[in-house]
């Protein structure tokens, strides 16, 4: 039995990791800190885990979570950079789900989250959790850097032609779509049900700070440097991301869909539908899933992307890396369908 | 390993069974029909089931069904009740998700579902799938009527006062919502994107299929004939049904509270919430679980209700009959908790 | 030309009013007040405007505002109360859409809202703006307070039952549903898109606001006090009310539909509808329409009434008040149809 | 007073007619046909036009329409082909709001809608009903085809980038989303609630009948072919369309948002945000409004496009070429703002 740490239990993502822990035997968390909700029952506030957990909000101990072989880190940015070091140290793993050591460069860290970052130092050692890329990696990882919901969409959607350099430079546009739990659960009027609902629109189109942790990902699998034309939207859902992504063909020719089936074939998280199909986010929704198809259109290439934010896009992903890096079985706690209808 | 059988496993309520048994190693699904969908993949019709089943629909066929020890119908109405009677009489057990057992009387079974019934016999004999109330009865029989939606979430809903006798006869009230996923999938206008999204309404004020289930199953409880007053509505959300109870009180001055939790003790799948609290659907969405608040307002007792209605309003309450009915313990393969959000 | 201003225009129901004036030819909005948004253009607020309106928020200034004929406020409670008795001695006309002069026990709005009154001796001079059933006094009003959305559906229900004493008392209940944008624009967490979609619940079962004003329109259409149990329900929805109303008939075997039909056959804004037939919020969405069907089971009478909560539920009934205190036609400006779908 | 007549009046596009003309004064519904309502009041289909409409259905009749002086068409594909050239000859100006006049080429039109086309001789005499770019054409025609909801909202937002000859040919790419009532109101299984909601997808990207129309336009807004890669979107909500779309520019430095800004100055529907903005459906949800934004990433263009698909993108345009037509206010009945939230 492997005890885990939460830390920052009280938002989406937090609720989530709780609730895929809740039925696994072997593993359990065994604290869960929220400075604002300690002495409250998990519970009281996620009334859909009554009869699945006991456990109560505790404030943040650094001792107490050092008894801990596993912590996750499901806070804000800025948060985990001033905890991990110690934890490490006394011999935790750790697995970061904020953007705290997702970017390996720390003035492009502080460029985007306006943050001097506190541990540089790690930035190096922290291993990026993309297990279908850095699979090894992660298993020999003492601090592990979950990524963002939308980086896994697009890294996962490119990665065959990346890496077999298909790609024409400078031609990479992700047009993402993102349900609204991937804003959190913090206050924001953009946020609320009578801004969201029955509405489309893009965001961030002059800047968005996924841009940088994408292009670090994309440039990691194709081995230099990856310009990306990215625009995300918010679609009146809870969750799922759509990722269309498009790129000229530098060699036409190739057979697309043979390539990304056999890419895939081993990865059991990630599945190529046949041709001419298109997926849906609800065929993902809560599952840990990724399904993708792949479209050539004369010279250019259309891929369609589906994940669940919460799950493959952050929890599920966590806990896949959390797997790898005691040794278990990847799928471990991972495999409940996706909630259809 | 338990072989299991479902017919009709095209619509929403056979998708769910085919998921909830997808995970499961003491039962698996054996024979899937569809007269439609004969020679095709599950997962193609379901790709949310990629990966997870290998299952293909085959047409109907008594003689591959008499193989399987268990048999679900998740079929329209007026189908199941012309193969049910060789199936049991092959020692089959039978769990039948649709309508034509649950009325004991063939005649109202008529009046409400325009069907002369070809198997009356064997309504005495059909046990009411509702375990909280018939669990000796379901465990020791042959064939079982899984409840409908509504009539799940009301009888629940009045379990404790009807048992006690508490309530003024003819003051009682269901104010039942539903989300979409309730009227099947089948093509009806009303059930369309563009009419069910962004509205709200009431259906069947003048009389719906359910309200003489419900009354039968009042009836049982109380042990006295029971009227009510039935308004079921459309939410537009997918799953889960809302049922808003009022009745008056006979006898003021009993605990509610106390009354609730005593009875519910010992129910895995249903939780009375603590005072002043309200349910949500979303708290119990994909999930088998029941959660009931009760207030007391003056003489009247109001009651909230939420189930999933594909899960404890269908698939996973048939499950829950099923693994009764095998001596299995009550809450195999339906430990999942809720999607939240 | 008649000039309006609006305090606190920013919210939901200040952009209804803004929007419902912005049309017209015979009364402008002059002056718009926002304390945070002071010098901001409300199109620069509200992008729906654009084209339709110059005009920018100022901060809150009695001269200006009195220079207007008429005042609405569409502010948070225990505001207008402040600043309403200054304009009414400088002859302006004011339209409270809060709830600062509906009660007319200054001791029951401590209770509900919290907060000592500042002007109680207002309270008898407030007009309860309900036109159909308080026409002649509102055109005689200086001070009108427009009514709730809840109370409104609830009282136009139930009119002409009470009218007619028909009711048994004590048999009174009001299930209703409301949209999202029922709770405003302020930052709430059970706001937000990601707590509110794919869900639904009752709320404020306890109690709620709204009850002591429904209850004192309820006494003053009976003659008589009427006690009602009242239960507010969330939808994932932004716009719309359904109230579902329950009662016992004290007389039965009167022709309600007659009864409906001839009550309100002058009423431009409610429509009784045939019987059999069930309103749905989208067919008043936007509109100032209240749309009604009754129906008569044993002895229960069951009432469905929908409103736009922003229309007639708020703004829209704020200005046909306005028509009627300036003498203009009622309807003016309230043509618009529902938004369907 | 104009007379006008509605073919196939009872889709979403109809209804929408029917509204928009229920509040003019200089125009009005004389003949509204369905072969299927024949003899129904119109408000009994649509009982959001109660009080605002007494028409009722009747058979299509060539002499009833005759005696209009516009006809709309608001049919499926492959109908008005066959009642227009009698009409013409008799006089009437028709607007078609379906596929069947909008392609000038008919081998075309067979290809995309496996008709052969009836009245070929007519598609060289048909103007396409996009003022921003033929309002002259249009003034002048007999017979105008209702651009596609898709067609209008790409070739709006790439209008001044083409007719300035500023993109890299071969390197347009258009995403669109649509709302789901851009699926009509026929009986799809892919338009139920339970498929769309809370979920989102592509679909037709190996083919889309609204390509060909696209394209065509931006030939003809280029002077010379031009070759765009379209993937259509399905979001969860009613109404409204995003384009999302982008190019390399092939002489960078304009400035773009001048450019946009100056070409749509005189459009009263056409509305350019100021920089960084980002248009949501919902500002011009209802409305006949198009809102613009233009971004530059780099040497790629990206410009964010919104329209509502039944009103900018069907009836509200038709009844704006109607205006143009008769010498009427291009924006006189379409004045309504967005319905907002």
């Amino acid at each position: 039995m492997i005890d885990v740490g939460i830390v920052g239990g009280t938002g989406y993502t937090g609720a989530e990791l709780l609730c895929l822990f809740a039925r696994r035997t072997d593993a359990r968390v065994k604290v869960l800190t929220s400075r604002q909700e300690a002495g409250k029952r998990a519970d009281a506030l996620f009334p859909h885990l009554r009869g699945l957990t006991e456990l109560a909000f505790s404030a943040p101990d650094e001792a107490a979570l050092a008894r801990c072989q596993a912590v996750f880190f499901a806070t804000p940015h800025a948060t985990a950079m001033h905890s991990v070091p110690a934890l490490l140290k006394r011999g935790v793993k750790v697995i970061d789900l904020s953007a705290d050591f997702r970017l390996k460069d720390a003035a492009l860290f502080k460029q985007w989250y306006q943050h001097e970052h506190s541990a540089p130092e790690l930035l190096k050692q922290a291993v990026y959790g993309l297990p279908e890329v850095n699979r090894a990696a992660i298993k020999a990882a003492q601090l592990v850097a979950a990524p963002g919901c939308y980086p896994t969409s697009v890294q996962l959607g490119f990665l065959p032609l990346l890496e077999q350099k298909l790609l024409v430079p400078g031609s990479l546009i992700a047009d993402c779509k993102s349900g609204v739990s991937g804003a959190g659960r913090e206050l924001k009027q953009s946020s609320l049900f009578s801004e969201a609902a029955e509405s489309f629109k893009a965001y961030g189109v002059g800047g968005h700070r996924h841009q940088p942790e994408i292009e670090q990902g994309l440039a990691a699998i194709a081995g230099a440097p990856v310009a990306l034309t990215f625009v995300p939207h918010l679609v009146p859902m809870n969750r799922g991301i759509h990722a269309t992504l498009y790129a000229k063909l530098g060699k036409p020719g190739t057979d697309l869909q043979a390539l990304y089936e056999k890419r895939f074939a081993n990865e059991v998280f990630v599945s190529v539908l046949p041709p001419g199909a298109h997926p849906d986010t609800r065929g993902v929704r809560g599952s840990n899933h990724c399904q993708i198809a792949v479209y050539t259109k004369g010279d250019t290439v259309v891929v369609l992307v589906v994940i669940d934010n919460l799950v493959k896009g952050a929890a599920g992903q966590a806990i896949q890396c959390f797997n790898l890096m005691f040794g278990l079985d990847e799928p471990a706690g991972l495999n409940q369908a996706a909630l259809w209808p």
